[in-house]
């Protein structure tokens, strides 16, 4: 699990915990096992119901993804395109036929590929820019089932503290039992926005933190392929990709 | 139904139904005609005065794809594309004209007729954005009118409620009716809560899954259809159009 | 007045007076002029604030608008064009001279005497996209009138209870009309929810949806007066507009 | 002041202060000049914070934007402008220089002397869309900032109740203050409502409308320059420039 | 610190402490350590959750930002550039070689060097727009993460209240403690509203005003660098750039 996501649970949960012990009440008081099935598994069924099977099916896909980052350095594949450039220059675009063998990043391999087979920078860069929209739609697929949850859940915790409610109401006569009603009544409301603000809402909010430094990623490779096709200079190369990173993060031997 | 759907429906309103076994009051207490007829019926209506009497006789066509979603086969569409691409490179454009009889989507079948009759490609893309534009405006009025519901059946809701609480408070002397007057009050937000998270959220969410499905599909056609135009490697055109789809659902053979 | 706005005022409206009288209390009990004053005349200054005096005055306009929608048949606008496009070709462009005549549409009828006039291209797109984005523009005006509004009802609904629960409050020690009071206090929460979701929103929608049906009106135009310019086979020309309606409403005998 | 908002004020006000006296309780009940300083400057505090100092010296201006809107005559301007062409066209583009000393717009005054100066029309274009663009920018802030106020006053007004609340709360035992005590908490969020629907949004509003109106304005100007410099015919010209105004404002002899 | 930071603060929390002491209540009653822990660090927690390490390391710089905002002065930037062209124009592009070595601002004195250098004007383009729009995202991200934060924070602000509230009622009948209960669990939802609404928007809304700043510094400066490039006259120049700014600002002695 990536530091931030560990950092913060700790930090979040912990506080929630503590306020709960602060209270004096005994700790049992907020655990309800139905309660809970009602938010989470009441708002899940809401939201695969919104949802078609491929995307519920990619679910556990998503949240290995939430919990084990892929770690990109774009440091590293601006330096390899650059070592593909010169060698472009230098010995011709066919001297790449070898090198792309070893490339892993699939969409750098293929992009290279069609440089190599001497298809049209047009072509190639509608074949690339397909490649980059619909992995946009799949990710932003993947985000909004998480998205979808964390409305639903606080609905659903707001459905069972008015089935709570009225379940109630319809006995005020029994005043004994009023605070323990509400008490539970309140836990579904407790457990909605807990579901969507600690869980749902951060999940979604890293798989598009994820996605944006993907497309970063993806973006370096589709300019840096463009550029040795068209046999633009590797250290204007160099420049135009390390244009994508923050200043300090740039060698500082930048400049030749 | 498609599975998603299914087992969406089972297990919230399983969860929905368990909790309200659960609070042990008879569940006869959730249940009230009236209320529901104001929730679901006064939205409707509030949401047909909102549309007009073409977007209302589609409803049920709307209800019915919620339900029964197209298969679409985004792998037969571009092997047959590539078939195409094909026999238009060996035996020329006009060759098609036979197999577009056999071409069941009519997006597909009129835009290679526009091709073989050797029309300008610019008026062709012309032709099928316009159909797609139109297509989607049509579909996002569809989806539009289970979102207005979804708005409208908790304002209905909390507009039972009020009236509810109104004739309550004109009443308070009778404290006996108290609890029942307001249990009574609630269950039009819980109608309303229900109707708008379980029913007309889901259904417009499917419909826009739907829609993007299909957009994708004509997409990959519109492609196909250009690239046979204007008479791209069959490789090439194959290549371009898998890109479309995620890495694991592209053939494993698809370097020749 | 059209059919879906009656079918929808008779549905909701029945369905909340069947509720109120349902609640076995007298109708008179929903009932306050000065509350209602306050929520429909208080919300509209607030809006008549936030707009020009411009806007104001076409107020009746928009509401004859809502009640009263023109009668737009893209086939028949379709056939004309087609027919336009045909005499052009065989007679050239000035031969539209007489039949502009008697095109009733005042866009339509300047966008040809350009044509007919010889105007540049270029220039012809320009001044026809003006007037529709100019046209966009008051549209959205006017729609924006009732969203505003219905922003403003249920918040003066909201001022109107709160107005009521202050005097209420400082009175506490009268318990014998704290239920009249709370019961007063509510109705203005009733009537600015009525007033949003049951007039205004359904106003709003309403303006829009007419409005996308000129534009698509409009755009149909646009693209036959530059067909009928560059001088576009007839049949190219129909099958283009064809493509801006669903596939059922083309006639049957479209391809020749 | 012009006149929507005068009638607006007196309109929506009227109402308020009507349905106060409506309620009974003497009107000094709704007045409190602590709650009013919290929910008003602090508000305003806190939109302060949120922006730079160059914007809050602006905001007199703003003020005074809200009640005192120019007087735009779009009709003046076109025939303005038809008259350049025409002397352009019979003179040349110098003879334009003597008249452009009388013009007094600005923006209209600078794009002419850039047209007779001989300047490239690519970055004529240029210089006077970065014009709009900033101009843009400069009125968004502008009713940016009464945007934020007005998201800001309710909120302050929430925590003057809370305030209320927690010292009313903490004094439970003493019940015979519980009334006056609550009414008091309940006159922040009342004053929050009103400084935001009743001050805040409408003078955003009003500046969204002028920003509008001053938009299209100086876009007429903008096709007007482009326009001469390219020669136009003047009567071509005059078509284009009243293909922004609404029909009805067109005058009727506009077919010459 | 900036002046309008300051006054807004004292302004917003001279307010809302005015009005706790106005209440007449303890100041202590306002008080309450976990309920701040609870709130501060709990919402930071999961806003942590949220993102990942790199954009959490970067708080520090972000919350810097706010309180010490740089100084832009778009006249002396312009002149500088303008200075530039003139050199270029008397002395050739390679005259500015020294000059660069004197600029601090490191995106100005890249894309000079570009220039002297020879770069094509597409790729100079290229590079300069990928920096600013990287930029961009990265000041998104920092302003993201207070508006996330202050999304979260009124969200524990609940959470905490429902902890106290569902605690107090399971205790009911202990009547004597509801009202401190009911005080205590206010304060979460009290504390909850002030960090968004007093400290985390006003941050994030300061982030994003000396973004725009800095955006239009650079746009400044890439409008300057591509002008000198393609050799336009330094008033031209001097004039479009100068259109970056509000009239008022421009200096008297514009025209030549």
């Amino acid at each position: 699990m990536d530091l931030a996501s560990l950092l913060g649970i700790i930090i979040a949960y912990g506080m929630l915990l503590f306020s709960m012990v602060a209270t004096g009440a005994p700790l049992i008081l907020f655990w309800d096992l139905g309660s809970l099935l009602l938010v989470v598994f009441g708002s899940l069924g809401a939201t695969i119901m919104s949802n078609d099977m491929k995307v519920i099916k990619q679910v556990p896909t998503y949240v290995g993804l939430v919990f084990k980052s892929k770690n990109y350095s774009p440091m590293e594949v601006i330096s390899q395109l650059v070592g593909f450039a010169e060698s472009a220059r230098k010995d011709g675009l066919l001297s790449l036929d070898d090198a792309i063998k070893d490339v892993e990043d699939k969409f750098l391999a293929d992009g290279l590929r069609l440089v190599v087979d001497g298809t049209d920078p047009i072509i190639i860069t509608k074949i690339l820019e397909i490649e980059l929209s619909k992995m946009d739609d799949r990710h932003n697929r993947g985000a909004g089932f998480f998205e979808t949850w964390a409305a639903l859940a606080p609905a659903f915790g707001m459905l069972g503290t008015v089935i709570g409610l009225i379940a109630m109401m319809a006995n005020l006569g029994d005043t004994s039992s009023i605070g323990k009603g509400m008490a539970l009544a309140l836990i579904t409301t407790f457990y909605g926005s807990l579901v969507a603000n600690s869980i749902a809402l951060p999940m979604s909010a890293k798989l598009r933190g994820n996605h944006d430094r993907e497309m970063m990623y993806k973006e370096i490779m589709l300019e840096g392929i463009l550029s040795i096709q068209s046999g633009d200079n590797p250290r204007i190369l160099e420049q135009k990709l390390y244009s994508f990173l923050p200043g300090p993060e740039r060698p500082v031997s930048q400049e030749p």
